[in-house]
């Protein structure tokens, strides 16, 4: 823990020049939307200096790539890369969602209309590969077919969620799955980054890549828990905010499916329609709990976390950066469990 | 023109097999989508073998690279990434415009809602890059470079056009730019891949985006004419349709600002509000024929042509694929005008 919050802290700052030079080759409308929405500016191109998000992604591409010996400079590309497909996918899931606040303002297509959201999502991922294709690495052409593998994992994710809205009967196996499109893949790469342009061995890079996928799970896993308990303050959604859209996250169908009465008690609820009233989120939250959903999830997520440790055994790296890395994996966990 | 038809047709069914085992690559969902989209399936996923469309871009593509001396093969992962960032940007566009029908079929978004129509839009854009990434050519990443810059260009186009709906004051140069970037930037690559994949020095590349760019604006313009006073049959659009929507397309803006009497009678009628009758239709097209915005985009159309053959000029080409080139760029504005 000690030492990862400024690890984290470092990886955006380091980033932070080489995205705003990225940024900066969108024409003005674009760039405008895409600056508020990565907390550059206000919505009339006001300079802020709000804190900006963690950096989990970007950070995991430095840690990976330094830990096998690679300069910052040359890993650059593929954090800048990874956070701005992130960014492109969080601008298009709040469209589809129709989601009004992220971290308490306004979303883009709240305030620009749908329209200059597709754009300005559209544009942060062709904006992705053009970092990559102008970097002068000489591993721009694997890293860009990486992170284009992962996208279509992060869409096939997508495509699932929007899927199961429409279902009563999706499973945790097929939960699961969608949790590793939607979150594992862009995690998953994001290390896998940091050892494709360090021009790592093709098993460093699967195991960078199978580290950041555990993560991945791990984080939507605490992610999920903390749509049902979490803390307002700390994440920008209110308590109950899955269970009042009536969200099948994997918390919630592991109760359904493994938790007994009260995983019965908890289906029934899901089925009925009733309004968003606090004492009857209340009532599903302690039948999540009750059955044993929460207990899973947090043990699950510690569980990933160790396969996401045991991944890298065996590979020669640097000390110090291999213990960013575990910590940065407990940190996950325990952010706010 | 009797070149032409049969180089396009051939285009496309270069492409398809590799524009197909490009699609495949997708989950099955998004696959489904997509191959509806491209017309190769029902909305079941019947397959249907109706005509699919024209292929001029995966065409440009070709003939530039094989003009150049390239064999069709090292071509192809160009023709197939133009492709689909066309579609990529028709199922995005379709979704803005909240158009319900292309080529007489519902649209993605009409058919299967709005997220997926955002969600296959972008597997499509970052599956352009991935065949690009996947093709083993030597000049991937200078291609897949050329390719970014160029959806940039796209998407600064869309913007301007979104922005334009609520502006009154558009001027000539800005509909130029607009349609520059819309239209222009992917025509403009097209011809480019062909000759970068070809391992073409800068100044052929160069040449040959030029070329596509003036092809771009004269398709265009040629469209524009066809949104006023166009083929339905051919064009699937009715007549007057971007009238109806009160478009300002080139010939307008044009006829606004250089069309005496008959452009401020324009200017009055496009600032109203005027319920969709097709008397009031047929009269504002009448006010743009007589204030020279009909003949003024024909005449533009021809010189933006004369320019496109006129970026070739100098370069060592194969005769048989610069005859091609010459009268696939005639053929654009010889169309339907």
């Amino acid at each position: 823990m000690s030492l990862t919050a400024p690890a984290l802290g470092r990886g955006r700052q380091l980033i932070e020049p080489a995205l705003r030079e990225a940024v900066a080759r969108l024409d003005a409308d674009t760039r405008l939307v895409a600056s508020y929405h990565l907390g550059w500016c206000e919505q009339d191109g006001r300079e802020v200096t709000a804190p900006c998000g963690k950096g989990v992604r970007p950070s995991l591409a430095l840690m990976a790539g330094e830990a096998l010996g690679a300069a910052p400079e040359e890993l650059l590309p593929g954090a800048v890369a990874v956070e701005l497909v992130h960014n492109f996918s969080l601008i298009h899931d709040d469209l589809m969602d129709r989601d009004e606040e992220r971290h308490h303002r306004p979303t883009v297509w709240s305030v620009w209309g749908d329209a200059m959201a597709v754009l300005v999502g559209d544009a942060l991922l062709s904006l992705a590969h053009e970092v990559l294709d102008s970097s002068g690495s000489a591993y721009a052409v694997p890293a860009s077919r990486a992170l284009g593998r992962a996208t279509r994992e992060l869409i096939r994710g997508q495509v699932l969620d929007v899927a199961f809205e429409s279902r009563d009967d999706v499973t945790l196996a097929e939960c699961l799955d969608m949790a590793a499109g939607k979150t594992g893949a862009l995690l998953g790469v994001s290390a896998e980054l940091g050892a494709v342009l360090a021009g790592a061995p093709t098993e460093a890079v699967v195991a960078f890549r199978r580290y950041g996928e555990h993560v991945g799970l791990a984080f939507q896993l605490v992610d999920d828990l903390l749509g049902i308990w979490g803390w307002p303050e700390r994440t920008g959604k209110p308590v109950f905010s899955d269970l009042r859209s009536r969200k099948k996250t994997m918390p919630v169908v592991w109760a359904v499916h493994h938790g007994g009465a009260a995983g019965e008690g908890l289906a029934r609820w899901l089925a009925g329609s009733d309004g968003p009233d606090e004492l009857a989120l209340r009532q599903a939250a302690d039948l999540v709990e009750r059955a044993g959903g929460r207990a899973w999830a947090q043990e699950e997520a510690r569980s990933r976390i160790g396969h996401a440790v045991a991944a890298l055994e065996g590979l020669v790296l640097d000390p110090v950066h291999r213990d960013e890395l575990v910590d940065l994996a407990t940190f996950v966990v325990e952010r706010d469990l």
